[in-house]
This record gives C-alpha cells, sequence and structure tokens, in this order.
C-alpha cells in the first residue's frame, strides 16, 4: 500500500517525507515493491520533479540501502572522480594511476558504456585478465594496499540505485536532473570519500547538452555532498567533438598508457590535469592548483604514474605487460584509413555520431546484456577548425571485418562535416563549479 | 523499442500515432512490452493527457487486441447501460431483465467491486450457483435464444484493455479521463451494441465527484461511440448518497428482485426507469421516453420482467428459486439496529464510508483476489433531509459477527451526519448528455 499512496501523492504534485523514501528504497531493493509500480513512481517523479529536501532524502534512502566501503582507518585523504558521460573520454584511466601514485587514495567505482556513451569497466575489460567485479572486501584491501582499485557498483553498494537505474533506462526516465543527482551521489558517498570530482560534459554528445542544467546538476550534487561531509568540485568541459583521439575500448587503453607515458594528446591532457589538480587540492595534498598540476606533471615524468597503472592492473588480474606493449590488447583485424571528401575546414566532429558507429560496428553494447567487441573503433586525428585538403586522412578505422570498416566509413561520413568555414569549439574547460558558486574560466 | 521511444515521446508531451497505439496493444497483451514499461507510459499518459484522436485510436487498439461478439445477425437492438460506479447501485440488475422483458438484446458485460464501490459480478455470484464467467460463444449463444446474458469481461474481449486496467489499479492511474474513457468504450464496443447508456455518478462518492469532469467523460465516450457508429446517452444521477436502501451484495440482490415486482424504493425506481427508457428509445422500441417508461412498468407490473430475471439466473446455473425466496441467498448470521443519536436533520448517508465499511466486514474486496462474504452489509431506511428523533432506527447492520457488527456500527456512524440544518441532496437524475449536448434536467 506505501507505494500506492506515494505514487498518488507525487502523481498529483505532492510531497515524499524523507522517512517514506527510506522505507520505499529499502522496500525496492528487497524486491517488496514491484517494478512496475516503481516505474509509475519514476515517471510521476521525472514529470513532477523532487524538490532540495526530497533528492537529498532519495539519496540518502539509496545510500542506506545497502553497505559503505568504510575508509576511514587508512589515514588519507579519499577522492574520486565521476563523468556524465562521453566519447573518448579516457580520463579515468590516466586519473586513477596518476594521483593515486602522488599519495591521494581512489577507490574508483565506474560504470559500463550505455547509449553512445562508453564506459570506463569495458575499457579496462579489453586488458586481458582484468577483473572490475571485486567484491567490496577485495576492493577495500586492495585501496589499503596500493592507495588504488578500479571496480564496477558492487551488490552490496546502493542495491536500491542498481534496481532503479536499471529500470530508468528501461522507461525513458533517465534525464531528470534530481533522479541523476541521487543516484551518483549514493554511489559515491557510499565509498566513503573525503572529496569529489566531477566532469560535467556539456554539448551535443552530452547527456545534458545544455549548460544551464548542467550546471543545475552541479549545484545539486555539490550540495548532496556538502550533506555528507564531502566537498564536491565540479568542472564543465566540452563534449561537442571527442575527447582526445582514440574511440573504442581497446584504442582507448592504449592512448591512456600513452598519455601515462607522456604523449597523450593535448586536449586530452588538459582536461586531465584540470581534473586531477582539483583532486589534489580536493585531498589536501597540493596547496592549489598551479602547484597540483606540477606535482601530476612529475608523476608522469618520473614514470610513477605508467608504473602505478601496471600496479592497478597486476592487482586485478590483468596483464600489466601492456603498459610496455599495447600489442596484448585485442587487435582489429582490418584497418582503413578515412580521407576528406573535399578542401574545407573541420567544422564538426559529432561525438553521437562516433559513439553509435562504434556500436554499429560491433564495439559497444545496446543493452546491459550485450558483448562488445573491444578491438574496433576509431583514431581521429583531425580536429575541429583544422584546414584540410581533399585526401587528407582525417582518421583510421578499426573494425573485425569488411562490413565493419563500411560502417565506421558511414560513421564518420556522418560525424565529420567539412565546410567553408568552422564555428570555435566549445572551450575545453569553461566552468568551475564549487560550494562557493560558478566561476567561468578564461580560456 | 518501441515501448521505449513512445514512453520518451509522451513523456515530452507528443503525440502517439494510430498504428503505434495498435503495435502496442498487441504487443502488451501477447506480453511483448513489460509491465513496467507500460506502467511508465501511463503515467505519462494520465500527466501529459492523450487528445481526443489518440483517445480514439487507443480505443480502437484495445478492441482489435480481442475479439467482438458479433450479434448483428439475431436482428434486434442490442443495448447496454454502464454505470461508472456507486454504493447500493443494482440498477443493473433491474435494467437487464426489464428491458430485455421488452424485446431489446442485452449482452451485458459488468465489472467486478472496487474500491468503496459494488460491483455486478459480485451481487449476481451472491445468488447460489450463478456463473458470470461464460465464454464469449456460450454468452452470444444466451443472448440469441433468451435475449439477454449478464457476464464479465471474457479473456477474448479487449485483453489489452483487461491487463492494462489491472495495472492502472496498481500503479495510481486510473483517474484519467481519456484512459476511463478508452478503457470502458473498448469493452462496450467489443459487445456489438446498437446502443449505450452510461450512468454518470458525480458527488462524493462518485470516482469523478465534479460535474465538469463527469461531463467532459461523458461527452469523450459519446465521441467515442459514435466513431463506431454506436449511440451513447449519458445520465448524470447523485451519488451523493447510496442509491436505494440496501448496501451490499445479496442484499441488493434481494432488493433487485422486490424491485422488479413492483416494491422498490422511490429513488432506485426513479434513477432504473430513467435509465431503462433510454435505453428502449435508443433501441428504436420506444417512440419517446414517456412511452418507454410506460412500457417498462409494464414490464413490471405483468410480472415479465422478475420471470426474465428467473430465466436468466436458470440460463446461467443459479438458483432461480431466489426470485420467489430471497432466504435462499446467503444470510448475516448477526443483526442489528442502528438509531439516531440526537433530534435533527439527516444532513449526510457519505456513500465512501459505506462502502468502505462493508470491505471493513468482509462484504468486499481490497485486492482483485480477495473473495467477499455476500451476505454482509446495511439497509438504510433513513433518506438525506428526513427529521429524525433520538433512538428512531436509522439502518439494520447485517454481520457476520459481533466483531462486523461493531465495525458496521462505526461505519454508519461515520457515514451519517445527523444536524440542525440540512442542505438539499443533488438531484437524483440532473443531466442528460447526447451526442447533440447538455441538457440539463428538470427536477
Amino acid at each position: 500500500m506505501l507505494a500506492h499512496r506515494l505514487i498518488e501523492r507525487k502523481r498529483d504534485g505532492g510531497r515524499i517525507e524523507p522517512g517514506e523514501w527510506r522505507a520505499l528504497a529499502l522496500a525496492y531493493a528487497k524486491g517488496h515493491v514491484p517494478d512496475y509500480q516503481m516505474a509509475a513512481l519514476l515517471m510521476a517523479c521525472f514529470l513532477r520533479g523532487l524538490d532540495r529536501g526530497e533528492t537529498a532524502a532519495l539519496t540518502e534512502a539509496m545510500l542506506l540501502s545497502g553497505d559503505r566501503m568504510d575508509l576511514a582507518h587508512i589515514g588519507r585523504a579519499r577522492v574520486d572522480k565521476h563523468s556524465t558521460g562521453g566519447v573518448g573520454d579516457k580520463t579515468s584511466l590516466i586519473l586513477a594511476p596518476m594521483v593515486s601514485a602522488v599519495g591521494v587514495a581512489i577507490p574508483m567505482m565506474s560504470g559500463r558504456s550505455l547509449g553512445h556513451t562508453g564506459g570506463t569497466l569495458d575499457k579496462l575489460e579489453s586488458i586481458p585478465g582484468f577483473r572490475t567485479d571485486l567484491s567490496l572486501d577485495a576492493a577495500k584491501k586492495q585501496v589499503e594496499e596500493i592507495g588504488c582499485v578500479m571496480i564496477g557498483q558492487t551488490p552490496e553498494i546502493a542495491p536500491a540505485d542498481k534496481k532503479m537505474y536499471a529500470l530508468r533506462d528501461a522507461t525513458s526516465t533517465v534525464e531528470s536532473i534530481p533522479l541523476i543527482a541521487s543516484s551518483i551521489m549514493s554511489k559515491k558517498l557510499a565509498e566513503d570519500l573525503t572529496g569529489l570530482v566531477i566532469d560535467m560534459k556539456r554539448g551535443s554528445g552530452a547527456f545534458i547538452p545544455q549548460l544551464d542544467r548542467a550546471l543545475e546538476l552541479a549545484r545539486m550534487m555539490i550540495e548532496l555532498g556538502a550533506d555528507h561531509g564531502c566537498p564536491v568540485v565540479t568542472l564543465v568541459t566540452a563534449m561537442d567533438r571527442p575527447l582526445g583521439r582514440a574511440c573504442g575500448n581497446a584504442l582507448e587503453v592504449e592512448e591512456a598508457i600513452a598519455a601515462l607515458k607522456g604523449e597523450g594528446p593535448a586536449d586530452l591532457m588538459e582536461v586531465t590535469y584540470a581534473l586531477g589538480a582539483e583532486m589534489l587540492v580536493l585531498a589536501g595534498v597540493a596547496e592549489d592548483l598551479a602547484a597540483a598540476r606540477r606535482e601530476l606533471e612529475k608523476s608522469i615524468a618520473s614514470g610513477r604514474a605508467a608504473q602505478q597503472f601496471q600496479r592497478i592492473i597486476e592487482a586485478q588480474g590483468g596483464n600489466p605487460a601492456v603498459v610496455d606493449d599495447p600489442a596484448v590488447l585485442p587487435q582489429a583485424a582490418e584497418l582503413e584509413i578515412f580521407t576528406a571528401p573535399r578542401a574545407g575546414f573541420v567544422a564538426r566532429i559529432e561525438p553521437r555520431a562516433i559513439g553509435r558507429g562504434i556500436i554499429e560496428m560491433g564495439g559497444g553494447r545496446t543493452r546491459v546484456e550485450d558483448t562488445a567487441d573491444p578491438g574496433v573503433g576509431f583514431v581521429i586525428t583531425a580536429r575541429p577548425g583544422d584546414w584540410v585538403e581533399p585526401g587528407e586522412p582525417l582518421a583510421t578505422i578499426f573494425a573485425r571485418d569488411r562490413a565493419g570498416i563500411g560502417s565506421g566509413r558511414l560513421a564518420l561520413r556522418t560525424a565529420i562535416t567539412i565546410a567553408d568555414e568552422a564555428e570555435p569549439p566549445l572551450p575545453l574547460v569553461s566552468h568551475r563549479v564549487t560550494v562557493d558558486g560558478v566561476e567561468e574560466l578564461k580560456p
């Protein structure tokens, strides 16, 4: 009867109280509330909204539906980074080893690819043997031992959120700011963090393309963090084109390893350093962002960051040789160079078309239960604003067969626009949002 | 993927096209669309609304998800009556035999009690042996043979509606005018009617208490009927107090039989004759409402109406002796007279409190799978506006035990208000709505 009453109240624009959210989340996690009632409630929440107090109560309710990692005893700052999802976004693969190499504990919990966007877990699993499904205890132990773990949401963490997230995906109730904020924060708070950095994507390839809505989501997550004594800093970054050059699971791991050795593309490094510096300052390891960035550059230059990635891979069952030899990764059977059809400026490289192309080529998943071919994808060397001549190489297509090459070619034709003029792309890192407000960053 | 796309579109205020409704209803009836997706869609429909064309398309889609009765060959008018649900409303039990006794075919398909309201099927099943779960073929045969059948929705009739209705009940998406209209009309149109009379209840005991919303629903059903060449006439009747005296399954059958013998209470007879006269005029059996009413009075006075009920009961496996001897019906073990606690006017007899009291006493169902005790209920002799002295009998409580008497007493205390002044109750039959518009009736 509880669910029935709450659906009716939310449907009519009413408020659900904290005790009711807690009872509901527990009952749903235990299977006492059927999916169809939760689906109706989620749609009512989507259309009627949740106020600040309800969003906090729902976050807390989902957090309390499971266990927490409990890491206070390690006596070090514990920081994570969360991205709202993009194409070519492999910053997590670089940040986790680079930042933990400087002495900050990183209990990183990531997601799978969904829609057109990639997922950190899928990328990691392209490393032969790498396991992301550690138990909560094993994950905790690894943080204690080497200062970093990279896992998926365990069954113990926010089980109500886990069920609810899958249901939202099936019922078109994903793009709600309070539902997104509470889902992310219930998981992140379960990591027992002392600080969190959020990479809020905006632009055509982001789940929330509009800046104002992205900022609203950022503010809400900052407040939810503050409720639990976890400071949150958000950077708004560009997702109007893929980040870096590589798009596709194994290709992105290869690019991340190159980045850890100081050979990452400039745009990827700029975003990664910006996020990493915030993590260090939040952790109290660096005094300001400039000092933090120097620390991170040193960790790369000294080889410590790459060694730390090797250590993480080894601890999680993966083949650590990958750091020295990318050929360890699954390779595509077919390659083709994609060239400019005409002279002009590269006006757009549309991330959604790239992401959908990878799925089309068998490298992504349309449903959670799909298996992906990790070797396929693109390396896009052209950048928005570049002048190109006809026949000039823009990208390489990596496919498992000739049909895949065909799909990839089609995707690149849709994604890349060559025109007589090119609008400037979005600034890579445009806004910094903290508990004190929004700051627009100088390019 | 179809459901996903339609949920998203309706969520954002868009329109679902006729072909999409048809595909969805078929897929849902076959179990290819899960309940949780349909629940999210129904909530989006509830909050975003359906326009006239969508409501028509949904009605048609649910109708086409199953079979139709196909009665055209019997060469007679086929009319049914539908009530939006009330307390003490036993007009169907009188109308079906009375109107079919005058030569109009009545393929009546009714529902079960739900919420505080009673259900014709539950009332009929209090007659020992009476079966309401006939097959579509058996029902058709009975209409051919004796001109009337009284059944529930068969599995063949509008299966998409059947599943959707149960889901709406569980997900607080019942009170939506387009969803109500399409649900009712998809079933009624499957009866292959040449006319339909709707008893639209209004007042505190109705599912849609407000007159303006009741009229909106009436207009929508009239239009849906017109789409399929089935003229619909709606009478708006009072549900600010129970109709007649008896409330409770077996007690209502007893009162209906009394009515068929010319001994029904005045308010019940006024509403029943008004509805019945519309049925006769729609069927073309009477020239106008006055002539129709005279026909119906003759059918009662001659004993033909009561005999026809006996015939229906016998055909459906019930004990026809009930028409001559009400003692055949299940009897309550305990009786108690409920008296006026003070002098004053009977200011209110609240139907919801009466209906809930019957459920409390074990005579109703709170879930579709509950079994009800048919013997319990009330006979309320007091009428709104009556002056009563302290200790004067207002009602009789029929219960299965002393605890039930206690529940009944409590319900009557809540339901019946004695006050120094009494507002006049709603007029019994206040509006007549046809394809030509709304007519306010003179009392």
